[in-house]
This record gives C-alpha cells, sequence and structure tokens, in this order.
C-alpha cells in the first residue's frame, strides 16, 4: 500500500523533524560540493566509523540486560559487538545501486532481479533462502492523458523532467504518474478545488453551496491516505478525482527542492495505490480459496472513480484558471495567486485513463537462520518501488542486506540464535502490501504459533532522525539498542548538526539532543527518554500487528523528504540529498543487528508487558475522558478500567514469576519455554477474530488504522470508531469486546507458572 | 503615525472579520457588475434606507436610558430619530469623491483644499468653525532608488501599475513609496531577510550564525510598527532596512487582489512614518518652548538607518536571488519559492534615498457646536492621506461631515447639546499624530477642565465588520449604540452576507451573527455581549487617552483591505469593494450620531466606572497569574489587588449615589455637575506625570501601545513592561504608581457627594 510522506513518518507518527537541520547539511554540502565528493568518494571506500561500545561488555551491564542469564549476557554482548564492525559503508553504497538501477514496479524484470539479487545475498551468506512466487491482480497504465478543455485547450503533462546532473531521472523506462487500481474511464467535467480532499472539505463545499455531483474534484496530497481522497470524492458524486502535490506541502515552501534539497521539484508526481486501504493483500487472487464474502467486499474495494495524480507545474493550469469564491485562508497553498473554489464550469478538465489489469507475477524472498527453540523473529522489508526506490523502500533493502551478511558472517563465526530469524524482501507493497499479506495468510497457523516480533523498515535510513515506532512492550528494548548503538561522527558532509551543546556518544544521545532542540524554547525541557510512536498502518507490519497479533516494531533514521513515490527518488538523489557517506545505514544496520539479536538470542524474550498493559490502562481513560457526558458516558466504563487495571496487575505478577523463572532456583527449560510462549502470544489475546467493524482483516482491537485518515494509528479502534460514529450500542458491544480481550489476556498470563 | 493593516483592525485589536465573506459578496459583486454598478449609480441618488427605529421610543425605553431623566430621555429619543434619517450615501459619497480626488499628502496644496473644504461644510452646518495653522518638519522623498548590485544589475521598481478601470492609480501625482523619517542616504551592501523583523527573528538569524551588521536586512510588513522594525535593524547594526509588503500577509494568498478582490496587486507599496512611535507630535518643532530634555529626546527619535518600502514585485528579485540557509517554515512568506536568509554576499543592494527635510504649514479643522454645561465630547478623524485615503482615513472624514451635516441641522430645528461638542479634522497624523497632538499639547489646560469623552474615527467604513475599541467606561453606550441603529438592508450588491439563520435588524444583532459565524465550529457557541477591544495606539486618539487622559473610544466597520497606504486606497476601490452603497457609511454616522448625542446630551455621563474598575482588577489578576514563581511573585500584589477592589466598591457607591443625585428627591443642578466632573476626570487619576519608563508622553498607567509592536495594546502597561524587561525594582516602583493612582481614584470617587 502506502505510507505518508516522510516527513510527518510513516504511519503518521509525528515525528519532531526540523527540515532546517538537515537543510543545513545539505546546504554545507553543496557549499564544500568539490570537498564533499571526494570525501563521499574515499570514504565510501574506506573502512566503517569504528563500531561503537558505549557500553562496555561488563560484569555489570551484562547483568542488567535484560532477558540473559548472566553468562549468555556476556557472550550476548561480545557477539553484538562483533555485529556491530561489520556493515560497510560500501557494501550499503553497492547494495543500493545495484537494487535501484532501474525502476522496479512489482511484477516488472528489474523486480524479479532485483529478488534474484537479493535471493543471491542471502544465499551467499548462509541463510536457507526461498523465493515465494504469487500471482497478484497488478493494474498498470496504459494511458492517462489529462487535459484543460476549458478556458483553453491545453494538454497537462505526464511528465518529470530530468535534473541536471541525476541521470537517472534522464532514463524514459520508469512507469507515467498513475494511480493504482483507479479504474478507466474518460470523463470530461467541471473542476471543484476541495482542499485535502477530507470530509471537512466537502462540509465546506456543501455550505457555500457548491456541489461535486458529476464534477471532477482537484484536491490535494497530505493529512489523509489517497485511496480515502478517492474514495470520498466517489461518496459525494464526483466524476473524476485528481491529486496533486502542492508546493506548499512537500515543494518549495517546505524547503529547497531537488535538487538544491530534498523537496518536491516542480514537476515531481506522487505515484500510489487508492485501494481501499480496509483491504490489504492481493485482490481478487485467482485460486484463492476466500470466503464468498470476502471477495465481494474485494470487489467493492475496488475505487469507482477515475482517479490520476498531478504535479504542481500540471495542475497549476486548472488552479489558476479557477472561479467563483476564493477558498478559504487554510485552503490556499503555495502557488502564486488566490486559489478560488470552481464549479461554476468555467473551467472543464478531460481525463481519459485506460488501465491495464492483469495478474502478474511477484516475487517474495524470503531467508531463514534456524534457531534451536521455538519463537521467530521477523525482519522485513518491501523490495517492489513506485520508480528507482532508493528511499522507499530500498534504504530499507540495502540496510536489510547488510543485516543479512553480517548475521551470516557471524553464524559462519559460531553464533547460534536461540531462535529462528527471518529476513523477508516483500514484494508489491506499493500496491496493497500484497506480498507481505499473502505471506501472512498462507502462514497463519504458523506465524501464530511461533511468531514473536516482527520488525519492519519501510523508507529505512534516509536522515539523521532516529523515528522509531513500536507496540508498548517493545519500547524499552528500542531504548536499549539505541543506547548500544554510536551515533554517527559528525563532520561537515554527513547529515547531521548536533544541537549545540550536545555531544552524542550513542543514537540515543543524537535522539534525545534532537528532541531537546525541537522543544518549544518557552516550555520546560522534555522529561524522560524520547516518546516512541504507537503503530497501526502504513506498510508490511500491517498483516503481522493487525491480523497476526504480532508485537511489532518499525524502525527508521528519517529526515526531509519530498520526492516521495516520484521520479526523483533515485540513487543520485540518496547520495546528494539524505545520507552521502552511507553513515545512517551504517547505523540503521547496527540498531537493526541489536534489536534481531537481542530477541533471538534473550533467554527470557525482552518483551516488556507491564508497559503494554500501563499504555492500554492510559488509552482507556483517555477514551473516556473525552466521553464526559452524554450516551457516552453512560457506557460500562469501570469494567474496562478494572479489566485493563487487573491486566496491569497480571502482568506485573507475570514478570516476577518469569524472572525467577530465569534466574531463580526454580529454573527449567520448559518452564522458561512457557513464559516465552506467553510473551510471544501476548498480542493474540488482544484480537478480535470477526475483525473490527466493516474490515474483518483488521482483528487488533488495541492498534489499527485510522479508518478516515489512513496513515494514522487509533488507539483501541473498535470503540472508538463507534464512538465518533456515535452508535452508542456499538460502543457498548466493542467495549465489551475489549474487556473480553483483557480478561482473556489476563487469564492467560495468570496461567503461566 | 500609522495604522495597521485593516484586517488586524487598527491598534491592533483582533476584529474576527472572516475575509472570505466580504471576499464572497465582492464576487457577488463581480458577477452581477453590470446590474450592480447601476445599482450603486441608482442608489447613490436615492434616499438612504429608513433609518432604524428598533427601539420604539416608548416610555418604557426611556426610562431605560442611561444618565438621562425620564423626560430628557424620551426627547434624547425623538432627536436622535431625527438625526438617523438625516446621513444621505449620495452625501457620503459626494464627500468622498470630493476629498479623494487627489492624493493629499499633509503639507500638500491638496491637503489644504482639503481643510478649507472641510472647513466649508462644518460651516455650512452652522458650526463654529477654525482653521488652526501648525508648522512641522515634514520630510518628503526626493529620490527613493533601490536596486539590486549582485548576482545581476537591476532597478527595483518603485512604482504602482495603474489598474484597468481605476482612472486614479493611472494619475501621476502620487508621492513615492518612501517611509517617512528615514535619513538620506546611500548605501550598497550584502542583504539578510530577516522575516518580520522583529527581536525574535534577530535571535534566530544569530542562532543561525548570521550577522546584521553592515548589511541590509530585508523584513517584511506585519506584526508590529515599521518604525519598530527600522529601529530594530539600526540596534544590530544594520546599514539599510527595506520593509516589504508579502503575498502572503495581505496579497494574493490573503484573497484575491484588487481589481477582482480586496488584498494588495502586485506593485502595491506601502508607504508610512517610520518615526519612534514613542514620540507622537511635530518633530523639533520651531519655536516651540519644548523643555530641553524633550527636544533631546525628539532629535535621538530620528530614525538612523536609510529605510525605504518595496511591493513584492520590487522585493521578488531580491528574495529569489538569496542563498544560504533556507529560511525557517514560518518565515516563508507566499512567493513561489523557497526562502534563504542570504548574508553571504552573493546579493547586493544598492539603496540610495535623498529626503527633503522641511518645515511645512498644515491645518487642523476644529467645528464647535456649544453646549450650556461644562464637559466637551471630541469627535476626531485625520485628513491627511499618503495617496487618495479613500479608505485611510476619508472614510472616516465621510462620516464626519455627514455627522456636522446631521447634528447642524438638528441644531437648526432646535435641538441643543448639554455639552460642548466639537467635530476635529486632524492634519499629518500619518507622520507622527502631528495634527491631534499639537492641538492636544496646546490645550492641555482647557482638555484637562472640559474634554469627557473623545470620539476616534480612522479607517471609518470599509465594510461590514463593526469593530469598535474603547475604554471599559464606555462599553455599555457602545453596545447601546448598536442596539438603537439598524443593520444596512441585505442586497446581493451589499456588503454584507449575514451568517445563516440570522437576519439582523440592528447593528447590535450583526455584530453578535458575524461573531458567532466565526466561532470555532467546535467550540460552544460564543456567550454574551460581543467583547470590545481596548486600545493604545495607533492613531490620533493616543494623545486624548494617553497623554491627557480622556475617555476614548475608536469606532469602524471594518471589512478586507489589502490596499493600506498604497497607491490603490482610492475612490474606484471604495466604492467596487468596500461599501458600494455607502451603506456602512450611512449606518456608522448613525452610530456616531448616537454616541455623540447621548455623550453631550445626558444629565449625567453615561461612563460606567464599575466596569472600569472591574477591568483593572482583572488586568492586575492577569499580571500577577504570569508571574507564579521568581522575584516577580514576590512583588507586593496584595496592596495592589485590594486597591482595585476598594476602587470597585468605590465605583459601586459613587454609581448608587450618582444616580441619586440624578433621579432622587436630593436633586440639585451643582450636585449633578460634580457627579460629572468627576465622571470626566476619572482618567485623569490614572495617569503618571512623569510618563512612563522611557516615554514621558505615555502617562496612562492602564493603557498604552505595546513598546515593541506599536499597534497592539498594553493593559498595564509600566508594570508589564518592568516585568518583561525583569526589572524587579523597576516593577516594585512602578507597582506603587499603579497602587497611588488606584488610591487617587478611589479618594476622588468616595469624596463626591
Amino acid at each position: 500500500m502506502a505510507k505518508a510522506p516522510a516527513l510527518k513518518s510513516k504511519s503518521g507518527r509525528a515525528a519532531f523533524i526540523p527540515p532546517r537541520a538537515a537543510e543545513a547539511v545539505r546546504l554545507a554540502i553543496s557549499s564544500l560540493l568539490a570537498i564533499a565528493v571526494l570525501a563521499v568518494a574515499l570514504n565510501a571506500q574506506a573502512p566503517a566509523p569504528a563500531p561503537a561500545q558505549p557500553q562496555a561488555a561488563t560484569a555489570a551491564t551484562a547483568a542488567r540486560l535484560r532477558g540473559f542469564l548472566p553468562a549468555a549476557a556476556a557472550q550476548e554482548l561480545n557477539w553484538e559487538r562483533q555485529m556491530q564492525a561489520l556493515p560497510q559503508a560500501a557494501s550499503l553504497r553497492a547494495s543500493l545501486k545495484r537494487l535501484t538501477a532501474q525502476p522496479h514496479v512489482a511484477g516488472t524484470p528489474y523486480d524479479r532481479s532485483d529478488a534474484l539479487y537479493v535471493a543471491a545475498v542471502f544465499r551467499h551468506a548462509g541463510l536457507h533462502t526461498r523465493i515465494v512466487r504469487y500471482s497478484a491482480l497488478l493494474p498498470y497504465p496504459a494511458e492517462v492523458s489529462i487535459e484543460l478543455v476549458r478556458p483553453q485547450s491545453q494538454p497537462l503533462a505526464n511528465y518529470e523532467a530530468p535534473i541536471p546532473g541525476d541521470r537517472f531521472s534522464a532514463m524514459k523506462n520508469a512507469v507515467i504518474g498513475f494511480n493504482a487500481y483507479s479504474p478507466s474511464g474518460d470523463v470530461t467535467a467541471p473542476v471543484v478545488y476541495a482542499n485535502y480532499g477530507l470530509e471537512n472539505d466537502y462540509a465546506e463545499l456543501k455550505r457555500d453551496g457548491i456541489s461535486i455531483r458529476g464534477k471532477i474534484v482537484l484536491v490535494r496530497y497530505g493529512r489523509s491516505y489517497r485511496g480515502i481522497k478517492s474514495e470520498l470524492a466517489a461518496a459525494h458524486g464526483a466524476a473524476g478525482c485528481l491529486i496533486y502535490s502542492d508546493p506548499n506541502d512537500d515543494g518549495y515552501h517546505a524547503g529547497n527542492a531537488y535538487p538544491l534539497g530534498s523537496y518536491r521539484p516542480a514537476t515531481g508526481i506522487q505515484r500510489g495505490s487508492i485501494l481501499n486501504n480496509n483491504y490489504p493483500g492481493a485482490p481478487l487472487k485467482p485460486g484463492q480459496a476466500y470466503p464468498a464474502g470476502e471477495a465481494a467486499a474485494w470487489k467493492a474495494a475496488l475505487p469507482t472513480v477515475p482517479t490520476a495524480p498531478l504535479s504542481y507545474t500540471a495542475a497549476e493550469p486548472i488552479l489558476a484558471a479557477l472561479t467563483g469564491l476564493p477558498a478559504p485562508r487554510s485552503w490556499q497553498g503555495g502557488l502564486p495567486f488566490t486559489y478560488h473554489l470552481g464549479g461554476n464550469g468555467r473551467v472543464q478538465v478531460h481525463m481519459r485513463l485506460r488501465m491495464d489489469f492483469r495478474y502478474r507475477t511477484i516475487w517474495d524472498i524470503i531467508g531463514r537462520l534456524d534457531g534451536h527453540e521455538p519463537g521467530e523473529v521477523l525482519v522485513g522489508n518491501h523490495r517492489d518501488a513506485w520508480t528507482f526506490g532508493a528511499v522507499d523502500p530500498n534504504s530499507g533493502t540495502m540496510v536489510l542486506l547488510e543485516l543479512a551478511r553480517a548475521l551470516g558472517r557471524l553464524h559462519a563465526a559460531g553464533w547460534q540464535p536461540r531462535r529462528t530469524i527471518r529476513l523477508c524482501s516483500w514484494d508489491a507493497e506499493e500496491f496493497a502490501l500484497i506480498g507481505s499479506t499473502d505471506y501472512a495468510e498462507r502462514h497463519l497457523a504458523n506465524l501464530r504459533k511461533q511468531a514473536a516480533v516482527y520488525l519492519n523498515m519501510d523508507e529505512g535510513d534516509f536522515g539523521p532522525y532516529f523515528s522509531p515506532g513500536a507496540v508498548p512492550s517493545l519500547r524499552r528494548l528500542i531504548y536499549a539498542a539505541a543506547r548500544g548503538v554510536a551515533a554517527p561522527p559528525v563532520t561537515p558532509t554527513g547529515s547531521v548538526i548536533p544541537p549545540p551543546g550536545c555531544t552524542p556518544r550513542t543514537v540515543f544521545d543524537l535522539w534525545q539532543c534532537q528532541r531537546a532542540a525541537a522543544a518549544p524554547a518557552a516550555g520546560p525541557p522534555p522529561a524522560g527518554p524520547p516518546p516512541i510512536g504507537v503503530i497501526g498502518g502504513g506498510s508490511d507490519f500491517e498483516p503481522f500487528l493487525d491480523y497476526v497479533g504480532v508485537a511489532t516494531a518499525d524502525i527508521s533514521f528519517a529526515g526531509p523528504y519530498g520526492v516521495y513515490h516520484s521520479l526523483y527518488d533515485d540513487f543520485h538523489y540518496f547520495r546528494t540529498q539524505e545520507d552521502p557517506r552511507f553513515d545512517y545505514g551504517v547505523t540503521c544496520t547496527r540498531v537493526m543487528g541489536v534489536l534481531t539479536m537481542r530477541l533471538a538470542d534473550a533467554n527470557l524474550l525482552p518483551l516488556n508487558l507491564n508497559d503494554y498493559a500501563g499504555a492500554i490502562s492510559r488509552y482507556v481513560a483517555e477514551l473516556q475522558h473525552k466521553q464526559a457526558t452524554g450516551p457516552g458516558a453512560q457506557l460500562n466504563w469501570p469494567r474496562v478500567e478494572t479489566a485493563a487495571l487487573r491486566l496491569q496487575s497480571a502482568a506485573r505478577q507475570f514478570s516476577v514469576r518469569a524472572r525467577a523463572a530465569l534466574t531463580g532456583s526454580a529454573q527449567h527449560p520448559r518452564r522458561l519455554a512457557r513464559f516465552n510462549a506467553a510473551l510471544a502470544g501476548f498480542e493474540q489475546n488482544l484480537l478480535l477474530r470477526r475483525g473490527l467493524p466493516g474490515r474483518p482483516f483488521y482483528r487488533n482491537l488495541i492498534f489499527a488504522p485510522e479508518i478516515t485518515r489512513g496513515y494514522a494509528t487509533a488507539r483501541l479502534p473498535g470503540v472508538s470508531q463507534m464512538l465518533k460514529e456515535k452508535n452508542w450500542l456499538g460502543a457498548s458491544v466493542q467495549l465489551r469486546y475489549l474487556y473480553e480481550a483483557l480478561q482473556r489476556a489476563t487469564i492467560r498470563l495468570q496461567t503461566v507458572r
């Protein structure tokens, strides 16, 4: 499927990224261009900066390693230190260059070539590697032509201009701008400007007496998943939907445009799927034994209104020609004129879309390193891209490959993970999370039994801002990993400016500094560790978190990124704008390595259920707080509150017993295995088998994508959705489901001895 | 001196103006253009809409008229009804057309011609009329030439392009763009972009390592008085200062630009004075017996850095050429590229300014209608304009003249005001509030003895949003006047769209509707009457409120207004964009008439000291609240709080006794006169003879212009300024002054029997 523009971070998590910080570096780079290029070139060959040993492997440290017996802890730190020395900037660079040499939309020859390359790297690293083929309905565009008909006839180019110096952008073989799963169609109609195309925006148009029926709505990207934009346009009777990138959102008003900076240039087009995001997976798979109802739901999920993306260069003649009421102040974008609502027929546009819907072959690559105990740690990242995919997703793929190499080397040197590790290179994420969802559906029973944690990367490495998202039980492990990896060295060609007075030793320090620098100067300095956002949707973790029920984290180093899903997301962009020395690639590999190894090696899984239960209690309190009066206040909140408190108490006692099982005299492998099984299976207690209202795929009662936004995360999504809809009966039913889930989880924890 | 751009309303009061409302009408106008023009033409000749009688002059209503004996109340309402029938749209239109036929900067021949015209109208209306000449140092520009020197040589035009259909804008005799009191100078230097040129903006530049010293700073208009922008530029060592109008602030991103709408067109230049606004009045008057210290202060107040205004068309080549760090996101304006901070010498500008400083003659016109009791009601508005001044200030002048005609007619019909009314047409406000300040200084003793209230207009009538500002004692009278005047009829060519479900009968209804429509949809509907802002600075009320100590109100009907101080503030603009049928001109005249007559006629002045004392208590509490900890909390707040409470109690008892004096058996003219004298003189108790810290002219301890913003109003300015500067000793001294003033006022009220 798709991710939100990177500055807001994937899955809508608010990242505290001051875009100017990274811009400042880019500036330093460009003013020192000659030196920088040289430095990059040298550095790519040079050995990676010395691995960090910020936490010396003293006995004391080892003793504090959560979930490890003292001897195992010392060993673990030793192996991790070896692992941290392995990632190489040059190797990361070579991987990325290879992966992004050609555009590789899912199902195309270069996607297959990349798949075989990933498989070869996995195999060379010593992983048991499988190439898994699926067939999926992938639409490619045969024709996307948009033209202004009135006030003058003018074709609106579906064309992204080459950038001087960027040879990739001059290649002619990328797919043209289109929205996947848009129907074909031929529409000529008046245009209405509808801001971001949110429900509120349509309400405003209605107040202004402007009807959408039979019109083409022109909306801008941002604030919601593009599939929801198309769906709402359809719901309001539109005949067509154009989605453009406004320069105020990720173009010149956000910062310098590429090639000067990392924001969207004038002709940059954001491609992307518009499939209803409540139904991930491969639509209408041939021979797939869907229940009849689900296949029908799938058909219903296909968009009904012809929809296409535009650059702002293409949208400008439409917007400039619109008349009628001036747009509200907050609807005004960054083009140099007053925006108007239109709708009066003075501006007409002709859209002609021909889509080539076909079943095409896609390739997931799964590499396995076997452990000797039950439980699996999965690490996944998609490989397919709308164009070259240098940031999205192959910055993650290069890290995945480097991780495979490092783990393979350790394994060859004698390291044996306690649990099986699977590295997964997913295909067709951009269309509908297809590769990962198909995998999860086919291996559902095994995943339920075995999967302990799923670690995801997407736009894995494109800047200095460590931006993890995770379920609450994984937070402490992420802090520990961030404390255990060195911050990249600060150099004028690096991608980081430490805030004044801050010399970060570790990723954790860097993260804290950046957070302090981003905090409002007036308020008190932020207290505690940096918050880790929750995740619900927007990448391949969805099937694992929302459908199977696995503890999940999504890891990235973020930065300013305005060329999302455009031609310009290429290797030249990456090495001039994002991570020139691959410092963050090395750092990200180390963080992923620490997380993976610690999860795979721990005697007792380092998942903190106290944190999870505490978070659930807070979510309940927050939701109830919003229902101070009215029917929402009458719901049986006390029962759920009590259940959440009971879960907290059960989790506390569980962790005491688990620690005793680990370290006490009653130590016994089978006893420990019972605790590990309960930890690994914890999320599954929180699933609702029938799924959330109206979206059977989403079964997690604690986290899901926001139903009307797509990228944001809803907490307690069943209850909160019903409350939003003022469906009090539905809310009471969902509250009961939640209560039952908390009871289930409590009893499950209580029974482990 | 000068006023803030109209959308923020004069003197920085927040007006709840949804610009699109008026835009929507403009749209209706433009789409019905032929009809509209006809309608306007007809309407200008047609009789004004029937005057409102929303409050029938029943005995009950009359009995409720504050400050009037029953018989006097009935008479008053009768006279007011007659007055309300007199204002004529055609007459207002003719006045405005006459006043704005030529540009009339203070001291020019057409300024004199307008002065004589105003005097003739006053005389014809039967007012005792004086033409008062002053001599004042008024700089005119001999040359203002700005050119880009690097990266290319390019003159930046000081030129405002004619608008098709607007013959005024094609006239060549307006003064070129300049900032009055800028020194002459010839500077070539690198340019730094400094956002709005506020203290915070310079702090940000410092953090970014960019020095201003010896540079030309380019700042945008808005958020502060332009004189403060120039002064801060000087304080940071700049060699020159350019102030431009960004399209994001009052141009195409605020709404349609003139002639399509009311916002600033591409070449519109905001002229204006940059004299230090702590020293209003005529600088360095010849022969004026200033204390030596003050003359020196005057000299010190003259700006030191060559400063000039630019249109955004002229500023664009500079901004587009700037390189260096990208500007922070909030510094980004509406031009279609990324703004940069510059400062690196790649962009150089050459400013050559030659200013013709001369003593020139200006003319105040004072028309008097004698009353038979002590006390005076003054109504003032300036007449001089930077160009044609159709909105600023002659929309107010046309109302002043119409008021003169109406009061003259009543007087001829037998109406005798109880108190003397003075109508004042001030000159040279735009330079430094010179006409009004000189008047106040020369008549200080008499004003102290006689002046009861000063009513100001500036941009009096340019839209449907009633936007009064006043000292707290005048609020109830303003509500009463708004309830007593009909809302203009709603027509497609009028300037008002009533919010849905709202059919305003009176100005008060209209005001409430607009407020409800502007309130956030989510929150509760606003309760109580619409708030009336406080005033501190920005127009001719300053000498009366801040220096003499007179209860003051500033009255206007506001609307979107983006051509402030540009060539385009002309008659054609006014009648196409602002008040096409002069409906609001008629309405504004009626409101001013009701206020003036009721103040002049009441047996007991309708000033509510309870409201004033209550407001002071609130201001003290608010200020103290911000000093929760630290040295600010240690100040003697309880003493001042107690004093404010005592004043409240004294005001309450005073009003009981005053009502008894008015209506009771102890009625006696000399007793009533004592109460009236105490009401009229109330503000004088609240003055500090030595003036506020660093600005001796500002003596009012309750209200003053914000020292670092210029247009905004500071409450308890002495104390709050010292607290802001963390000058705890100073704060304690100011708090004592405030305490003493409150004591003084309390004793004064207590002694009136």
